[in-house]
C-alpha cells in the first residue's frame, strides 16, 4: 500500500494554472474534510483526484468564452486530463439531488456514479451524441458561423442527437433546420470525446442537393460555401476566415476533406 | 383550429394491445386532470399525445422480457410509436425532481423539457450513446451470449460509450473487457435509435487479433465463432443459434457481414 495520490487545483470549475502554463497539482491533505473526491486515474503511478466544487456550470450547454481561451493555451495533455475532471466533477456538481425522488445523492464507485441516500437509484454521468457535418456542394464547403461568435470565425455545423433519431437523420434535420438545404450520401468520418461539458462528438460528411440557403437567424449569423483552396489556406491561417482549433474535431475534418 | 386529438393508451409503460394486435388510442378526455402530456407528433393530421404514468421503469438499464416479447408481436410502424412514447414518458416519469436543487420539476416544451419549479434548471431528455460491433476473426463472426438470455440465442457485443472515449476507443475496450482479446481496424457501419430506455445504437465492424478468448464471466454466458454460412443459416432461421429479432440492429450488422 502506498499513499501516493495528487489532487487537481480547481477554482470552482476553471483551472489553476502555474508559473509553466501547466495545470497544478496539491496532495489530499489540501482538500477539505468532507470533500467528494472523483478518481481520475494513475499517473506516473499516483493516484489522481478532483474535488467536487460547490456548484457546477449553470448553462452547461453554452459554450464559455473562458473554455475557449484555455484550449488555445493549455498543452494537449493538461488540456485532456482537465477536461474529463471538469466534466465529471460538472456532473456531480450538478446532479446532487436524486431526479427519480428529490433525495440527496452521495458519490459512488470513485466518482463514476451518484446513489440515492433515499430511494436507492444509481445515476451515471451522461455523455450526449451530438452530430458535426462537412456538408458539400459543387466542390465547396458549407461552414457557419454561429450566433455570438467572433466576427470571421467559421466551422461546420453540428447538433445534437435528438431522442428516436439515427446519426443520418439527425445530420439531415440538423442541416435542413439550421441551413434550409437537404443532404444525401451522408458517411461517417471520425469521432471523439468533447468534455464542455459531456459530448461524443461524430463526425459525418454528406453532399447537398442545393447551394439555395434558408438560414436559421435564431442559431446561425452567416453560412458561406468556401472552395478548396480556401479550406486549405484558412486551416494553414492565412485564409478568408478563422478555423477551429487544432484539438477540436471540425479541424480534422476539414484536414480530412482537403487531403482526399 | 381543430381539437383532433389521440391518447396513447398505457398501463403504466406497457401498451394496451386491441383485438386487431395493434396499440389502442383513446381520446384527451380519457386523461386525468392533470396529467402530464407527452406530445408524440401528428398522425393523419391529429395530434398524438401519451400521459407520464406514476411510476418510471426502476431498472432501465435492464432488459425486459415483456418487452422483448412485444417486440415479437407488434407491427414495426406501432412499435416505433410506442418506444419512442415509452422512452420520453419514462424519463418524465424517473426525473419528476431537479438533480441540482431537489425541487420539483414540471413538464415543457410539450414534453421535451422539464423545467424546475425552484431554481429555474430544464433539463432534457438523454440518450446513452452505446457501440454494438462485429468482430470479425480468420472469416469467422464472434457473437456472444449475455447472462441471463435463453440457451441458444446469439448477438454482437455492445456496450455503453463511456465519457472520455471515442466510438473507436470504447469498441476497443468493450471487447477487451468481456472477451479478453485486442481488436483493430474500427469501421462504422450504420446507427439505429433504440428507445428501451433511450440509446444510439453505433454499429461497426473490426478485426480481432487472436481468438484466445478470456471471457467476462459476470457479463456473458458464452462467446463463440461462427462462418458465414452458420450465421446466414442462423438468419434464416435454421441455424446453429437463434438471431437477434429483425429490428434489432445486430440482425441487420449481421445481414450486412453475410452479404459483403
Ligand atoms: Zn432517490
Ligand atoms: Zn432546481
Amino acid at each position: 500500500m502506498n499513499w501516493k495520490a495528487r489532487v487537481l487545483a480547481l477554482d470552482g470549475l476553471m483551472p489553476a494554472i502555474g508559473d509553466d502554463g501547466g495545470l497544478v497539482w496539491g496532495t489530499l491533505a489540501d482538500a477539505p474534510e468532507d470533500a467528494e473526491l472523483c478518481f481520475l486515474g494513475l499517473d506516473e503511478g499516483k493516484a489522481c483526484f478532483a474535488v467536487v466544487p460547490p456548484k457546477g456550470d449553470a448553462s452547461p450547454r453554452m459554450a464559455n468564452p473562458r473554455l475557449w481561451s484555455l484550449m488555445a493555451t493549455l498543452r494537449p495533455d493538461d488540456l485532456a486530463i482537465y477536461g474529463g475532471a471538469r466534466s465529471l466533477t460538472d456532473w456531480h456538481a450538478r446532479h446532487r439531488f436524486c431526479a427519480a425522488c428529490g433525495g440527496a445523492t452521495k458519490l459512488a464507485k470513485g466518482g463514476w456514479q451518484r446513489d440515492c441516500t433515499a430511494c436507492g437509484a444509481s445515476h451515471f454521468p451522461r455523455t450526449d451524441p451530438v452530430t458535426i457535418m462537412l456538408v458539400e456542394y459543387q466542390g465547396k464547403l458549407m461552414l457557419g458561423r454561429g450566433l455570438g461568435w467572433p466576427e470571421g470565425s467559421f466551422s461546420a455545423l453540428a447538433g445534437f442527437v435528438e431522442p428516436g433519431e439515427s446519426i443520418e437523420e439527425a445530420v439531415n434535420r440538423e442541416v435542413l433546420e439550421e441551413a434550409g438545404i437537404t443532404v444525401r450520401d451522408v458517411s461517417y468520418i471520425a469521432s471523439q470525446p468533447w468534455p464542455f461539458p459531456s459530448q461524443l462528438m461524430i463526425g459525418c460528411h454528406s453532399h447537398a442537393d442545393s447551394d439555395e440557403l434558408t438560414i436559421d437567424e435564431t442559431e446561425m449569423a452567416e453560412i458561406n460555401f468556401y472552395t478548396r483552396e480556401e479550406v486549405e489556406a484558412a486551416l494553414a491561417g492565412n485564409g478568408p476566415f478563422r478555423c477551429p482549433p487544432r484539438h477540436a474535431i471540425a479541424h480534422h475534418l476539414m484536414q480530412w476533406w482537403v487531403k482526399r
